[in-house]
């Protein structure tokens, strides 16, 4: 078939520039010193067995992230991001991930762990590895880019086949063509992205102050050079080849070839690729990019597609004499002075340009323009290229571990200057952002199927769950949501149960509110909307309300709701009770606005810096909102005799707000463990009479020191909150932060094993 | 205690003049030809053992509608009229329920059926109350009003007496003042509501022309004069009187003791009234009201509210003397000529202005001044009471017999002019009526937790389930809404596991959209939001949409959402299928709005005549809509060469809309049985597949005779609706109706014993 007349004649051009799109990455796991770290890999990151994203390649130390095929670069890089968080997050405060493909300070051959893992066999292979190559050489990191075209361009290529073994010999022609032109040309991907110019002594002993493009993929890195022994010119030729090798013991797996393309399909026998054809092909020839924090850098990302459907689009069939020349252009630019021009300029040029048709034959982005640009201005400008950048920061006398140590800690940081978030996918909810990181360090397969709705679908093992907004799961019931959504309801099946909930009435006109206010006019009253979930619109009156006061808060609750409530208020502290799956996993309480004095700072000042606490945020983008000095902070400092210039006395506390919401600036204080069980008893009571697993439970108690008991409750029930807010327990201004999310994951893989 | 100083001391009066409500009206079933119905007790309304609501009293032909205790007037009118429709349409057609106190024709006393039920003992007494009264007199039908005052009343005195016990005591005091004054007073409600005045040949052989004014409130009626014997002046005394009625033999069981009113507690034993108190108390005065559908009407009702306030409001406590008088009093009204003035009409006077003023005391509604208007006219006007009323009516020449016909027929007919409807409940969405009346119907105890959100609680013997909008339950999980609410979320499941669905993009934004034109411009296309369930907002474009039309279509979609979906249209039938509980339970086909010509009328004339079908309504308040004449209809008929002048030929179809939705005048067809065996399979899988007990599956199959195979897949799946619409199957414009609202009840509670 020829590819590119196919998808002219049809109109697939959109399809086409479309992709699957899958990194993997290594890494060392590297002390503060820059030696390598000869601990475990991490127990918290679960069973190696399953994890799908965070695996161990060659050594113990060796991390290898692994990011699920996306359908868009930009998605491929939110989980490279998210990934890195993870990882950076969970390792050993005192480690970090080696930024460079040539390895950090390695000990004795000897002490080199190799992966410890209980599969018997699998320690053999990594054995036989070590003896066959050294382990030093196996120490060396870096990018595989794995790729397809979509599935929806492969369904078309389907339609248009007609038969299934068509579109098998289609797929595995499509993908070998690829692979065959890469292997061709990819001296140019080495040039721009070789990045391993130098190693620490440890590598090597010879002591050479000769610099390369990259050591990686040259005869002086690890790579086994049979790519030359295998056939891409037929799928067939391709499988017997590589079986060959492994017969005749050159390999002593099929997986031991290391080809810079490597064709993959359905299971792991290549021979599967010509019955079932080829699924992706994996490019295996990146340098770790050291000033990428993720290894590889999106604009890479977007070069390297756009080589590749160039490898496709173009009408050059490389044959094996073809791609033995590339082999040696690729080594000779491997082995090249970073400074030097390469001497394969003209035909980068050349590539570049036909790039360039690719891109214009199928309208892409600007972006992959933008790439381009920087690919021409390298080729003329080599000092600008990623090895010889590294060289100069060196030339400075500053040594290779040094410059290591510095910016892979560097990265690291990075990870924990919001905490509260998942770099990658910060545009979802905070709740959402946690379940999520605790699902990826967990090695729960994880799919994204709505990040707009908050959606998630967790897969371990057999077992699958979706979630929504973090704890929407399908260990409650369809019902119970609206039990929670329905202030009333909860009331009265709380109330048939014994609970003691605050007496109210329910209207649904203002008149009948209106007509009733002699029941209230000698009360505390709280006016509500019936089923927000915010509070929104709700009016307390700790003191009787006049007919205009009631009048007002009826009319602004009934902006909220069709319904409202009007019910006694209860003198106490509010505390949010959070059960899940039949445990308070949390107790918060939430205190207003407010700052201590200390008897030097006017109170701008106090907030000012109250406000640089790196929990507070603005727009809930963070699990506490930075106070803010308005008309209504403004009105409530006045009432205390106050303005923002006032200096209040050491210890005094000054409140800024009269609600306690978080959301407007309020602390949130953790007190779990200081609730009496009596309390806690009794919100698992409650959560179990509503019939559900997960629920936010808010209490008035007057005092938690005394418990409560059947003649004397010590509490009125006033709320039941579906979908409570996760985060504000894990990220507290006082006390200990509660991580609910993986009580979630806990309740809905109970099972889970962390071996 | 002094109640009333108590209520003024407390300022109570709020919580006074709320009530607990409860009616139970008799009723015999009686033949279109007048003749007591010999049939059995409908098997249909399930097990009277555990029936709160229907029940049978001495005779197996005697009705007994029960309304459970309701917080107002007008909601024990709703619970009224409900049972009224649930019976009525469930009873054999031939049979209605007779409207008067006294029986319609008997057969001989032998032929009268007893109660059948398995319980010996039961039949046992009711033998035994036959032989001791006679069988006939056991006949008589009435109606029991059960008061008590609100909970809210209650709890306040209970703070008041602090003590358990001093409450206990000031319930019985204030119920038994109640009940000393009723009894004393009574007659009044005889002489204005007593409807008894005459009796058919069957019942009484002596053949007086002689009218009463309530021959079942006399001594020709049915009741025991063991008042007299049973003291009202304490609890003690109340209680030790009626057991030594039961020990000497002169009643059989302690529920025999007829009093005018008699005092409930908890549990049946009369002694628990001493350590529990009185809950309610039961009057059993009332003749059914010939005049009300319902057997006693709303005013009645309201002004037996009043007075029973009265007698506890006035400062008179009735001696056991003055019980005495009222019972001669009350026996010599009801057997007064109805045309006569009440021989104690000043006392009547004297009473309604003490009615007054405790109406006046309370501020109670101008509702309650009418009916004392009433009262006093009556008193007046002798020839206007009920009595007096059907003794007119009879001597106009119609007899007893046929009157109760003409009455009864005529009510019964009013259940069946909306049969899609539930009276008492019709502010409610139609799905939730109908499983309210399925529920009614099967002795389910369903409670209106919320009926503004379509909120029930049914239980059944120890079963509790919580049901919103007819068909939202705990048999589904949280998460299975959120599945179905996100279309995208929907597609991408039943995708997995290799289910058809239509090939489509999501966007988050216009320019994202517009960006995307080029997928689409030779495409059909569907352009919709992704999570309305109503139909809004879509756009469907059956030839590749211009790039003018197809952004048009796009600012519709994000006027419903945020997101929108662009889908490949798929051509074919759409059909609906809904699941509950892994079974297909009906398969709608969706008509747009039509007319079909008869080559006579115009199809303005057609479309009038379409719109008189009982099904049609407008604003969803009838399971079909009527078809509108308005400008999309008319450019409709344009577009086709009509105007509503035109009169189309014989059979020619005429399309008033393009668009099948039920809402703008569609048909619906019922295809359940007609569907392809293997569509229906594959609808419960695909239900299966997403988690989900009740579904509306929209599935678009070209031909349904073809069966769908793995090969040769014959539908595409667009949607999955959560709450799927159950009433539009019901009631169909034409084929069979489905009751999905038992299957939803089957689901619930699969252990209905309905025997």
């Amino acid at each position: 078939m020829n590819i590119k007349q196919t998808v002219i004649d049809n109109q697939l051009q959109e399809l086409f520039k479309k992709g699957s799109f899958g990194i993997e990455k290594e890494g060392l796991r590297t002390t503060g010193q820059g030696n390598l770290a000869l601990s475990l890999h991490p127990s918290s990151f679960g069973s190696r067995k399953h994890h799908p994203y965070i695996q161990t390649d060659f050594s113990e130390s060796q991390l290898e992230l692994v990011t699920p095929p996306q359908n868009t670069l930009k998605e491929q890089y939110k989980w490279l991001e998210a990934l890195h968080d993870v990882v950076n997050r969970t390792i050993d405060p005192e480690e970090f991930v080696w930024p460079f493909s040539m390895p950090s300070r390695l000990p004795d051959e000897k002490d080199i762990p190799i992966i410890k893992v209980d599969d018997r066999k699998e320690i053999e292979y990594r054995e036989q590895l070590a003896e066959k190559y050294g382990k030093k050489k196996q120490m060396i990191s870096g990018v595989h880019y794995n790729f397809s075209f979509s599935y929806d361009f492969i369904d078309e290529l389907a339609s248009i086949a007609e038969t299934p073994e068509k579109l098998t010999s289609w797929s595995n022609d499509l993908y070998l063509k690829m692979s065959r032109n890469y292997l061709r040309y990819q001296w140019l991907l080495t040039y721009l992205f070789g990045a391993s110019p130098v190693s620490d002594d440890t590598f090597s002993s010879e002591d050479s102050r000769q610099y390369y493009r990259s050591i990686r993929n040259s005869p002086l890195g690890y790579h086994n050079s049979f790519s030359n022994k295998v056939s891409y010119q037929g799928i067939e030729e391709y499988a017997r080849d590589i079986e060959h090798l492994v017969e005749e013991g050159t390999l002593i797996e099929e997986r031991e070839y290391y080809g810079s393309a490597r064709l993959r399909g359905k299971g792991k026998a290549v021979r599967n690729l010509i019955s079932n054809g080829t699924r992706y092909v994996e490019f295996r020839s990146f340098d770790l990019n050291p000033f990428s924090r993720l290894g590889f850098s999106y604009e890479q990302s977007l070069f390297t597609h756009l080589f590749l459907m160039t490898m496709v689009w173009m009408d050059k069939e490389s044959t094996t004499e073809d791609i033995r020349t590339g082999a040696e252009m690729n080594e000779h630019t491997a082995l090249e002075d970073p400074f030097e021009f390469s001497r394969f300029k003209e035909e980068g040029q050349f590539l570049l340009n036909m790039m360039k048709e690719t891109l214009n034959a199928l309208h892409l982005s600007s972006e992959y323009d933008a790439v381009l640009e920087t690919a021409h201005m390298l080729l003329d400008n080599p000092e600008q290229t990623l090895s010889a950048r590294i060289v100069k920061e060196l030339e400075n006398g500053r040594s290779f571990i040094d410059y290591g140590i510095k910016l892979g800690q560097q990265y690291k940081e990075v990870s924990f200057e919001k905490p509260f978030l998942v770099k990658g996918f910060t545009e979802m909810e905070m709740s959402t952002q946690l379940l999520l990181f605790d699902a990826l360090k967990l090695g729960i397969e994880t799919e994204l199927l709505d990040s707009h709705d908050q959606f998630l679908k967790l897969t371990y093992g057999d077992k699958t769950e979706y979630v929504r907004n973090g704890n929407m799961t399908s260990k409650d019931t369809y019902i119970s949501h609206w039990i929670m959504a329905n202030k009333t309801v909860t009331k009265k099946i709380l109330k048939t149960y014994g609970y003691r909930v605050p007496h109210g009435e329910e209207f649904a006109s203002i008149e009948d509110a209106m007509n009733a206010y002699s029941l209230f006019d000698r009360k505390a009253i709280v006016v509500k909307p019936k089923s927000t979930n915010y509070g929104l619109g709700i009016s307390i009156f700790k003191h009787p309300a006049s007919y205009e006061a009631y009048s007002e808060a009826v009319r602004l609750a009934f902006e909220e709701d069709g319904q409202i409530l009007v019910e006694d208020y209860i003198e106490g502290t509010e505390y949010r009770f959070v059960v899940i799956d039949d445990n308070v996993e949390a107790v918060l309480l939430r205190q207003p606005a407010n700052v201590v004095g200390d008897g030097r700072q006017t109170i701008e000042q106090l907030i000012k810096k109250k406000n640089t606490h790196p929990y507070r945020g603005i727009k809930h983008r963070a699990p506490l909102e930075k106070i803010k000095m308005g008309e209504l902070e403004r009105l409530m400092l006045k009432e205390q005799g106050y303005t923002f210039d006032s200096i209040p006395a050491e210890g005094e506390r000054v409140l800024l707000r009269e609600n306690s919401n978080i959301s407007t600036g309020g602390d949130s204080i953790d007190m779990t463990d200081d609730m009496d069980e009596s309390y806690k008893k009794l919100a698992v009571e409650m959560a179990k009479a509503l019939e559900v697993k997960v629920t936010g439970l808010d209490l008035i108690i007057p005092d938690i020191t005394r418990p409560s008991t059947e003649d004397k409750p010590g509490y009125v029930v006033i709320e039941a909150n579906f979908n409570p807010a996760m985060h504000m327990h894990a990220f507290v201004q006082k006390g200990k932060g509660r991580n609910l999310t993986r009580k979630v994951i806990d309740m809905l893989f109970p099972s889970i094993d962390l071996s």
